[in-house]
């Protein structure tokens, strides 16, 4: 995680159009995007994009979301600073989900774990398999 | 991948549920599921489980998605027989996007690819960045 990899901006916004044009959104203009670490392939989370946002993303190398609760751009780590740099990002098969790979700054969890996929069954019982790296409070209380 | 991983089943069906109440299942009754091999990290592809798929998932320890196309339980590999062995099915902090780590028997995807993330920008163009490994004829011909 101490590499320094090339992040993706594609300045032509004809090859980025001809990247979306390969992502089918569904009803809602929505595709689910996974994000993972470059290089130790962590699965960090999964969230939505919009074309606009699947455009930012591939405009400015800098992972931008659509916030589903808030109906808005979610520019990943704009409160938190916890942002996520674009490495390259793949579309699937049947053009319906994304996998965007990313260089994480911090933690990507809003619980302050490094990835969003904690809870898991251990002999029977619902637990986190992992700890806050840092506060939630020290993420967003500034 | 030669390894040969402990596939988690879970015969209790008070079990099951306690990890199936943590899961938020849409205003459809889904919810998406990333595969990850568990051993290479690689992200194999997404499909969606209704609480019905997620339960024989935990219960056979072989994945089984819900497919929406066709409308029913999909028991991944049961035409191909490229199955998914289930190692841990974890949820995220949202409860709305399940992790599943797997053991893939060849390939995941229905193009003969090992994944379904396979397509990219390169010098501006969408092109295929891996090949097939075995023809969807192989796959479904039988």
């Amino acid at each position: 995680m101490n590499t320094a990899p090339a992040i993706l901006v594609v300045d032509d916004p004809d090859a980025r159009a001809r990247l979306l044009d390969a992502i089918r959104f569904d009803d809602r203009g929505l595709v689910p995007c996974i994000a993972q670490q470059h290089d130790t392939g962590e699965v960090l989370m999964m969230a939505w994009m919009t074309r606009e946002a699947a455009d930012e993303t591939l405009a400015t190398g800098r992972v931008c979301y659509f916030s589903r609760s808030r109906g808005g751009l979610w520019r990943k780590g704009e409160s938190s600073g916890q942002v996520q740099r674009l490495v390259d990002l793949r579309v699937d098969c049947d053009g319906d989900t994304l996998l965007a790979l990313v260089d994480q700054t911090g933690v990507a969890c809003h619980t302050g774990r490094h990835n969003c996929f904690f809870q898991a069954l251990r002999d029977g019982e619902v637990v986190p398999i992992a700890e806050p790296l840092v506060s939630p409070e020290e993420l967003y209380g500034r």
